[in-house]
């Protein structure tokens, strides 16, 4: 807050925008909590309305127990709540990034954890392949893992205050449950620019251009409110990756004060970790390229994150896909060890420079026995596909 | 060996090449510690005679306790001299790779270390704002260093067999030693072939083409005897490193089996470690520059290897260089906790594939908060060389 004060910024929390008048130039700002209602006047408006949790709407859903992790504010309640209710068994909805955090987590913390997952594997972002090898992770972590099964209702207790969850019902059966945490995705919170006529785009987030101009002169989006561009399939997609609202915050802000900057688009490029296990995807997967028109083929190797004799050495299993007829990268996968994960970074470098897979193979990428085979995973995968191509 | 005979290779150890006749197709050999000499026949010839550490001609280099490191048996001769005689005070002379890990490695034994280096820092592959910050990391490690100072003798005692290393003399002083390791680098070893009649090329390697062809028909060369071809000076370079040396044997097999292979090039990747300090460096360095004409700027930032808040998360400085006009990248140096070196493959790739700074600014690389801070430390470096160039 200091900081903002510093530079001249005046902010105001706790104050939501309940509409905006683009004819008139004007915001309706209501406070939080109090019935008073201003209008504020504005030449350029920036929405960086973010996202919202999925939360299904379903028998037992707002019990007691039962939590998403959206915000800071919803981590700390479920916090308090470990730390005072008894607390032994917990079922985690959603086998994402973020269901797969919370898993980790609160097995961490040890209760015993049931992770529920509609998908065939775990991390439907990358291929199956590959996400069979993020479930054995989970599995090896100690983590009950459900998979290809849907939460369908909450069992509660008691009533009124005392009202708290106790089992989730799935598609396949009843899980006990102390406490429940979703993690079934996001969605863009693009409301105030759509009554505010706002054209809408990918999974309904806020149109936007390069430069993150909305439809209206003067009104731009940045963040995960507004719609990104992917730059391997050129056509327009929504992400909600921290990077990405980063980036396109600082383009939006830089346009707004007479700068020009644009933002060229992403590659969905994302990391994480389960235990030891690291886990890395970027590009476009399987899934998405029928429907691109896309001829493809993928080819997927197992190897090491270091030389064979290295302390530390562990498996790592690089997928890479490709277009046939062109050779040209398309996206790629990454599982394994300590080392692996940000190894994507050649992957997404190569994609968006463009590279065909016979340019990848000739990368001149580092080795050292603690950081590398001699022959880098990621060249030997690519060497592979290229014989497909 | 089993390998080769299965394959249905004849191979001979402990047999040297002493000619090669080119006119009449033949290579003169001789059985090691033998006389006799046979005559073979060739169809293709490929010349892969490695290099040769670099051992100045200077008073006691000859004595007992005196060790390179260029091959396995020299290794394992230290290893048994450390092993089996009083040994406290180790010296090592050069302060490049080889002179750093020896250092560690001697270190970890419990002798105490002396590293000797001729430059202002060590690893003179990267600039010298970099490599101060390998030179603490030396000091940090308990290896005493002593830098701008050259070997111009060695002290021993005894005589004949007796005859044994005591001190390494300096330009500086006198630095008792009970053992002493030479990293004084490598030359091509290109005799043969230039006594066969082969054009030599950068710093006295064999000359080739990008399909590893010599100036001889029939003629290949590969490895560490083998000039190379950097790309982003467009000139030839010699470079001793085992991944070219992988990639370049490669290459010229599938040729002479009749395959149309080449290699392009290379960017002179190289990363090691001393302790928790990793090291990296690709593409041309400041000292490169002014020979070559371009006119160029550099940035260093420091930040940090994960999120602030992460367990484990360690300063990590970034250098990069790029050229002004064409905002053409040139190179990039990284030194920092784990987590650090393997980054550089990102630099490689961009600079393979030719990236301007405003393009690696926008590149999507990864990150979560175990891996890296939400503003990329490589793309912080961009963005700061963005605006000098």
């Amino acid at each position: 807050m200091e900081e903002f004060v510093r530079q001249g910024i005046d902010v105001r929390i706790l104050h939501e925008v309940t509409a905006v008048d683009l004819d008139n130039r004007l915001v309706t700002v209501q406070r939080v909590g109090e019935g008073t209602v201003v209008q504020e006047p504005f030449d350029h408006l920036l929405l960086a309305t973010g996202n919202r949790p999925l939360v299904p709407d379903l028998p037992g859903i707002d019990a007691s127990g039962v939590f998403g992790v959206g915000t800071l504010a919803e981590g700390e309640r479920l916090s308090r709540f470990l730390e005072t209710q008894h607390v032994r068994r917990a079922v985690v909805v959603g086998a994402g990034y973020v269901g797969l955090e919370m898993a980790e987590a609160l097995h961490r913390r040890g209760l015993a954890v049931t992770l529920v997952g509609r998908s065939r594997e775990v991390m439907s972002t990358l291929d199956p392949e590959m996400g069979t090898k993020v479930s054995e992770a989970v599995r090896r972590a100690g983590i009950e893992l459900r998979l290809g099964e849907e939460m369908v209702g909450l069992e509660t207790s008691g009533a009124d205050e005392a009202h708290r969850v106790t089992a989730v019902v799935t598609t396949e059966g009843v899980i006990p449950a102390d406490v429940v945490v979703l993690g079934l995705g996001v969605r863009p919170r693009s409301e105030l620019g759509q009554a505010a006529g706002l054209k809408l785009g990918a999974r309904g987030s806020i149109k936007v251009d390069s430069r993150m101009r909305t439809s209206a002169e003067g009104v731009w989006a940045a963040g995960d409110c507004a719609e990104s561009f992917h730059l391997v399939s050129r056509r327009p997609v929504w992400a909600s990756l921290a990077t990405v609202a980063n980036k396109t915050g600082r383009v939006a802000g830089a346009n707004i004060a007479g700068h020009e900057q644009s933002f060229p688009g992403i590659l969905g490029t994302a990391i994480t970790k389960i235990e030891h296990t690291e886990i890395a995807r970027t590009g476009l997967q399987a899934r998405d390229l029928p429907s691109l028109g896309i001829d493809y083929a993928a080819v997927q190797i197992d190897s090491i994150t270091r030389s064979r004799y290295y302390p530390g050495v562990a498996p790592m299993s690089v997928r890479l896909l490709g277009e046939k007829g062109t050779g040209r990268l398309l996206g790629g996968q990454i599982v394994g060890g300590e080392g692996s994960a940000k190894r994507i970074d050649t992957v997404v470098t190569a994609l968006q420079a463009g590279m065909t897979l016979d340019q990848v193979v000739d990368l001149d990428l580092s080795y050292a026995p603690p950081f590398a085979p001699v022959w880098e995973p990621v060249l030997v995968a690519a060497r592979e596909l290229m014989k497909l191509l």
